[in-house]
């Protein structure tokens, strides 16, 4: 194949496709035209279109005159300020006030159903069929997909798949009466394609898929499809499986294997799958995917897209710290889907491309490059999306005949999402019918090959493409000698199944460990003693985890003395130097990472993701501090007068007591003692009784990362017998706390009597518990805020000072919230974390089970118990538990429960929403659903809590970028992982030097009074 | 007279002097001397530049070779490194080792020692009087002058005027065989000067001197002047009052109007003054002087002098925010001293001219306006300093003949500070010496009219002389709208008669109101008790000062509930809105300054200085704590990833208590109100009982801001009723309070405990006691350290927290220390603070003086009382006491005194010192005075103290500068007047917001992910 040649095939033949397009633009540019003038509006303006596709994005929920308004108001301003391409088609407007904000509002309404009908198909199966039937007589083949809510329970997966077998049923009503396509005879369109098509989203199949649980994920995904597939074959059908967050590609595509390769499918060859060129990934994928069809000689089809998450997977890559996963420039996209049909092209006689691109030089490419490979035409197809690019699919169908068009259906309200996609590729600056229709980009240009155009892009702007995310790239490792700016660990990606297999492998390395006995570890020695306690997984209390030797008070005061014998060197060892220990220890972490969380899965009991990103927390801890204390360490000026030098320092409280939590056993433990230790502080760290296995893995760490002899001392024990020992001890100036309000307060209250034998006042750092509420407001994002509030209740068990404990709703969305919310924590499945399948496990211990079972009787009392889920037996488990009807007067809507029960309380509105969520003595996290600006924004000020979250689950803070802490009963104000905490560890000082001496000032600063 | 042609004719005799001097160079420009390399080697580095003046400096003091040789290390560097500059003329070096650097470090001392002998004439009378004989012969007259050290007490200054008068003993002797010079027969030199002339250090002769207190300044100059003078007179001879510091200058020229016009001495007319002209005053001073000569029809003479302190005048008015009194710009200098001679020589009739100067540009002006005025030659005489400017010296003899030497003897010891003036001038850019003997800038440049080259420079800078210094620059008033920089409010001069008649006209005014009777202020309202407390003078107890209500339980619970109700709208007014009160607030007391300060002086025995400054810092905590908060209110965005959002802001806290100490009654209790209110917490405030009447004039200045009610309410009240009280009131979140140990301690262990009403664990600010050390090290400048410590141990009669109460002196020194320190002690007058002849007054009540004065009883049986002052009759007196031999077991080591106690203690090197300063449970403030570079950097991380001072006094922290408070027993480790004390007001918390929706992510954080 002569590419000079091919190349200059494709050039021409997109020429005559623009020749054949003529003047025409696709409906949605046509300015004569609601729909076109909006486009042109957010072409022009991008807050414009930020504000339109929220308010897009809204409206479905903005049932009422009075809501509609006043977020029209809120996203545009008064009447009068919404733009002109809004309101054009409004008449009477002009009659002010609140009137007019309705018509106008209805008018709008009216329109974006318009311009959504422009994409959507139709609402209902009939009005549907009947507008595909009237496309095949255009001579456009389709094929349908059902629009949906996102799933977020089996019960909506149940809908789901039952609305896609109600279209199969309209699709089998009428397809006797659909003459096949392409004049070839027979039943089939063009000779060979069903005339059925349909494409279904696997992600609406199963609510609990999680790539961590890759073969589960498959299994529930299949379970539902089986059936609509089976009935797609029943039909002579084609089901094309969709592709769409990366998420669940390597599930998709797994589901994809195995419905092909199933005994009772392996004969029907219609079953093909979406190919996103976007991802990286996909030439590995595509590769292997072949190889696995011409190995079990299975025909299959491939839909050949570009990716329409490229936002999405973007952003979720950077916030995750992970590599971006798709090509950051868009010509790479385009050589990789030119790259890819012509793999699969050259593939062609166990392979068909369906072609779906609307950019004329990769349909082109497509077309010249098949005719040069001599594909027959029966072996590749094209597709276009339903309601885009019209005058190209005409000009297409012209050309080449098979076209088919992907037509979603659906009501208006679970199509947003779709639309959106839609309106975010017409109008971004990259979008090929965007350059052509609107900026009028000339055609050599439009058809460049996508080589050229990188060659071109990357000589004028002098950067290859990026491979990692924005500023939370690459964590900065001890290799890496200097300190580089602080980034977070990435999180774990198990859509890799070398990471899934890393996770399994580090579980069974740790179990053939289990039953160890753990010393305690003194002024840089271990120490044993008689009395020794067992650690257990609560999954299987059964299981001894470790021994662990109790320190008793004796053994606390020999730690606190080597503490105190190693303060001074110490103390005064350069800040950088201190934190060069830190770094070390997170290279430690970094190398053991997977055991590491893999302790926490059978000593706590905490998920995969959940352990995993607990050690990324003690990473992050670890490098964050190392460079706040950089930063810290350096004397800061103060003020700038002549003859006197002013620094202002700190230095370390001197010896700190630590006492942590067993629920993020090593991260607040590693935060604890890290933020301590880099101050210049000496530590004695009392782990978790719960978890002191986990709390000597800290310990290794900080022995790994060489810390001189006394600086770090691990006394596990019991708190009634070292607990009070410890805090009043008079060598103790500093004590971390975190856990319960019970002892945070009993710690404050011994801290704040001073005996004459104390050298300083000591400083309590206490992080208490939280009661904490996510509010729902009448136009919350239901998609989103079910799953956020089901993960930041359930989580871990809710065992997490930030868990979601209240779910404040404002009345007109509750029933819609209760309904979805408990369908949701049905689907929640229990059972051990070591099994990825399980997204909820056991409570930590029998006396924590006691107390969380007292609360789902109290709440059985105090409200309606509209689910409470059945536990496995055998662990320390305990029911899932979702009550409705309770009021800040309940004991639930007040009292920290810190186990899986979510009281749920009915506000009138959104401020007794808001008033509600303020209503307990804590004050640490809190989230709210809401799209309503105005809303927002009261509560940046008004919700006062810690760490506020909108639109997200209120768990997850992250080092660097959501301090953490609360204040009230939550804690005393402090902030782990935010900018002042390494403060509370130290005292400031202040060096004044008089300079001048005997009249005479160093030039410096003498001429510095002189000017 | 025709500018033009004088002009042409100054530069005509510039140039015959310049061809005079041919190419002869000065000796201490002479590079084949040592003094010459030297020189030379400071004007190429100015970092040796430094070292060596710093050495120069302490040389006197490094009398062992361990010492010289330590220190020659610690400046210079290793023997090797010694600059080449400074081994020249040594032989043998390269031994190595300690026997080279003693070898170096002898040389060193001797060569230095030649060089201190170029400037000065004599170290004794016998020597001196040789080398003036010689000086005649060779046709110069002199005058002399003797070094002294810094005089900080009364018997140094008898000691140094006993030393004139035997100087004078010495030129009575010599003065018979002392031929007149210039041939006009008599005794007269050229026929009318008198041939012993000498000049005297007004400053020298009063160890109390105080700008504040004038009358009493120059009556304790006339004091030892007189008889000095009388000998003068009785000689025939003539005595030149010098200048020094402008601190002095009004109370100089008032010395020497009234020693001129004095019966016994009017008719003498050999009396003149120094008069400098790089001050900007001086001209209106000039006017005056020759106004008030020619109204009394006393002839006199003035020295003009260009200034030898610009330096120090320009770096001490930054350090106070007053305006730099001095030209900043030297070409200003130079054209002021043109302009004074003039006027000097039109009233040449009454004035005699001393033309003291080696600028040939500015000589020759004299020259030749006098001659274009037609003054007589008599009436003008021509003055260069002994050791300087050699070659210009004689062209001058040459040409007008009548040149006098300024030659100074005496010790080389204190004669450093002579000599290290003398090489600034030799060595600075702007030096003419400089310029024109070792720059070689030609004639043209350097006859220049003063006029001609400022224009120049201000052509070619652009900018004008500056007015004010540095950072320290006008305090920005409310009027300046926006907020400025941050600027202390400046010092007081009370150098300025206006000023003193504003003090003491603001104690009438005080006084005038005193007696009446005070409300409290609740809610915005007075509020007015049953119960009325007395508070009195303490140096009249007799006196009533106000009549006070007192809060009980009921008020302070009423006022508590008003910051309740006030603290919503409060805590959400805008930073910037809040911060606009303080402004406001600080106007108000700008305006009232002296008033305000006045009620100090009364009320709190506060001297004029002190109490001016505690207003000053009241004024400060408003502005800067302002302007913090208008920072801290800017939200902070944390981590930068795209999709999220995340803000790091700040809230108050909510009702804070301020607990505010008598001994800076405005100021701390301002700063803790202040910072509480602009951080928006709303304040109940209780005012010291023994200065509740202050406290209401914070309660004015508030109320005059115009903060809305219940932000602030003032509760004056007895501690023991309401003290613990609002401590555990459970609205109460936030306590603030600065006092003793004893209640600060209890104030942490009650607000330690949380009861369940509680709504947040309490946060107690607390800055507490101080046994604060200053360590005066064997090579300490004990001219600087024993005033420091005089100042910092009796400074308001001891009773600040940072007080000096210990005085920690390495063996070496100790002797000298000791006797130099109680004569200061012995010389500090004692009496009310209104009369600012007493530099210490009362303590503030009956109790404190009780307890003050069982210390000083233990004080006579721990150790050796070496100085008790007597005590004034009738108010709270104590004696200033100094006890000696106490060590770090003594109780007087370690108990806060409160008072004007100080202990000594010998330690037996630096090393037990610092350990010394360091063993005692506070941690407050330190002083050091050393002049070994090792030993500072040493103390600057060993002793462990909040504010620590360096050759300076450890009291007058300044806001913004010295932020300010210890830790250990001393406070829990805030810094008030720093950047972080409003952070220990507030809680932070952080908004993370998901700006995803739909998977699309607004553009600018979309692009940056993309990147």
């Amino acid at each position: 194949m002569d590419r000079e040649h091919l190349d200059a095939a494709i050039v021409a033949r997109g020429r005559q496709f623009f020749e054949a397009i003529g003047d025409e633009a696709p409906s949605v540019f046509k300015k004569d035209w609601w729909t076109g003038k909006v486009m042109a509006a957010c072409m022009e303006n991008e807050q414009f279109k930020v504000q339109l596709f929220r308010f897009i994005d809204v409206l479905p929920y903005l049932t009422t005159a009075e809501s509609l308004g006043r977020h029209m108001q809120e996203y545009f301003g008064r009447e009068q300020a919404v733009p002109a391409a809004l309101r054009w088609g409004v008449k009477g407007v002009g009659l002010g006030g609140r009137l007019a904000v309705k018509v106008l509002g209805a008018v709008i309404r009216k329109n974006l159903h318009m311009m959504a009908r422009t994409f959507i198909a139709g609402e209902t199966v009939p009005e549907t069929v009947r507008r595909l039937a009237a496309l095949r007589g255009q001579g456009f083949g389709f094929t349908l997909d059902l629009l949906g809510e996102a799933t977020v329970s089996e019960r909506e997966a149940d809908a789901y798949a039952g609305g896609y077998l109600a279209m199969l049923d309209g699709l089998e009503q009428a397809q006797p009466d659909w003459p096949a396509i392409g004049g070839a005879g027979g039943d089939l369109d063009w000779g060979h394609a069903p005339r059925v098509n349909v494409s279904v989203k696997p992600s609406a199949l199963y609510s609990q898929a999680d790539p961590a649980e890759f073969d589960g994920s498959a299994a529930g995904i299949l379970e539902r499809l089986r059936p609509i597939y089976r009935k797609v074959v029943g039909l002579g059908g084609y089901l094309c499986i969709d592709m769409e967050m990366r998420r669940l590609k390597n599930v998709t595509l797994e589901v994809f294997r195995r419905l092909r390769s199933e005994p009772e499918f392996r004969a029907y060859p219609h079953l093909g799958l979406a190919v996103q060129v976007y991802l990286r990934e996909t030439d590995g994928d595509l590769e292997r995917l072949l190889a696995w069809a011409r190995t079990e000689g299975l025909p299959i089809t491939v839909r050949l897209v570009k990716g329409a998450y490229w936002d999405y997977e973007t952003v979720i890559a950077a916030q995750k710290g992970l590599p971006v996963p798709v090509y950051t420039v868009k010509a790479e996209t385009d050589a990789a889907f030119e790259r890819s049909a012509e793999v699969i092209l050259r593939n062609q006689d166990i392979c068909h491309l369906a072609c779906a691109s609307h950019n004329v030089r990769s349909v082109s490419a497509v077309l010249e490059t098949a005719r040069a490979l001599d594909v027959p035409e029966d072996r590749y197809e094209f597709q276009v999306l339903y309601g885009m690019a019209e005058p190209f699919r005409k000009a297409l169908l012209k050309t080449v005949g098979r076209v088919r068009l992907y037509c979603p259906f659906g009501e208006m309200l679970p199509g947003m999402a779709y639309l959106m996609r839609r309106l975010l590729e017409n109008t971004s600056n990259e979008s090929f019918l965007r350059q052509e229709f609107v900026e009028g980009v000339e055609a050599s240009r439009l058809l460049e090959s996508p080589a050229a155009a990188l060659a071109r892009t990357a000589g004028a702007c002098g950067d290859g493409p990026a491979t990692t995310a924005g500023a939370a790239a690459g964590p900065a490792g001890e290799e890496a000698g200097g300190l580089g700016p602080f980034g977070n660990h990435p999180f774990p990606d198990w859509t890799l199944a070398p990471q899934r297999a890393a996770y399994r492998g580090a579980l069974e390395e740790v179990r053939r460990h289990l039953g160890r006995t753990y010393p305690l570890f003194i002024g840089g020695k271990d120490v044993t003693t008689g009395e020794v306690a067992d650690s257990v997984n609560p999954a299987r209390p059964d299981e001894v985890i470790g021994r662990v030797c109790q320190a008793g008070t004796d053994e606390v005061a020999s730690a606190v003395a080597a503490a105190r014998e190693a303060l001074p060197a110490w103390r005064d060892t350069p800040p950088r130097e201190r934190a060069a220990y830190l770094v070390r220890a997170a290279g430690a972490a970094r190398r053991r990472m997977m055991e590491l969380a893999a302790w926490q899965t059978l000593e706590a009991g905490k998920q995969w993701d959940e352990a995993y990103l607990d050690v990324g927390e003690a990473i992050d801890f670890l490098d964050y501090y190392a460079r706040q204390m950089v930063r810290l360490g350096e004397p800061t000026p103060m003020g700038c007068v002549a003859g006197e030098v002013n620094e202002h320092f700190y230095q370390p409280k001197g010896v700190a007591a630590v006492i942590a939590p067993w629920n993020f056993p090593l991260a607040i433990s590693c935060g604890m003692c890290a933020a301590a230790i880099v101050a210049g502080n000496c530590v004695v760290y009392k782990p978790s009784g719960q978890t002191p296995v986990i709390g000597h893995t800290l310990s290794q760490l900080f022995r790994e990362a060489g810390l001189p002899a006394g600086v770090f001392n691990c006394t596990p024990g019991r708190g009634a017998v070292i607990g009070d020992f410890v805090v009043e001890h008079p060598a103790v100036s500093l004590i971390a706390f975190t856990g319960s309000m019970e002892v945070g307060l009993r710690i404050l209250e011994k801290a704040g009597r001073t005996p004459p034998a104390q050298a300083a006042v000591k400083k309590v750092i206490a992080e208490m518990g939280g009661k904490n509420a996510i509010v729902i407001d009448d136009d919350a994002d239901l998609d989103e805020a079910v799953p956020a509030v089901i993960h930041s209740a359930f989580g871990y068990q809710g065992q997490k000072c930030s868990a979601c404990s209240r779910a404040i709703v404002v009345a007109p969305l509750y029933e819609r919230f209760v309904e979805r919310l408990v369908e949701a924590a049905r689907s929640v499945r229990i059972g051990p974390a070591e099994d990825p399948a399980n997204h909820m496990g056991p409570v930590i211990d029998a006396s924590a089970q006691k107390k969380i079972l007292e609360y789902v009787a109290l709440a059985e009392r105090e409200g309606t118990v509209v689910y409470r889920s059945d536990v496995p037996a055998g662990g320390y488990y305990v029911p899932l538990t979702v009550v409705t009807g309770i009021t800040p007067a309940h004991r639930l809507a007040q009292e920290e429960v810190f186990g899986p029960v979510l009281a749920v309380m009915k506000a009138k509105d959104f401020g007794e929403a808001l008033a509600w969520a303020n209503a307990t003595r804590f004050a640490l996290t809190g989230g709210v659903f809401s799209r309503s600006p105005d809303h927002l924004q009261r509560c940046r000020r008004e919700f006062r809590v810690g760490n506020l979250y909108l639109n997200r689950g209120c768990t997850g803070a992250l080092v660097g970028r959501q301090p953490f802490g609360g204040f009230r009963m939550s804690g005393v104000g402090t902030k782990a992982g935010g900018p002042d905490y390494l403060l509370h560890f130290m005292d400031p000082r202040v060096v004044t030097e008089n300079t001048m001496r005997r009249g005479f000032v160093p030039m410096a600063e003498g001429e510095a009074a002189a000017v």
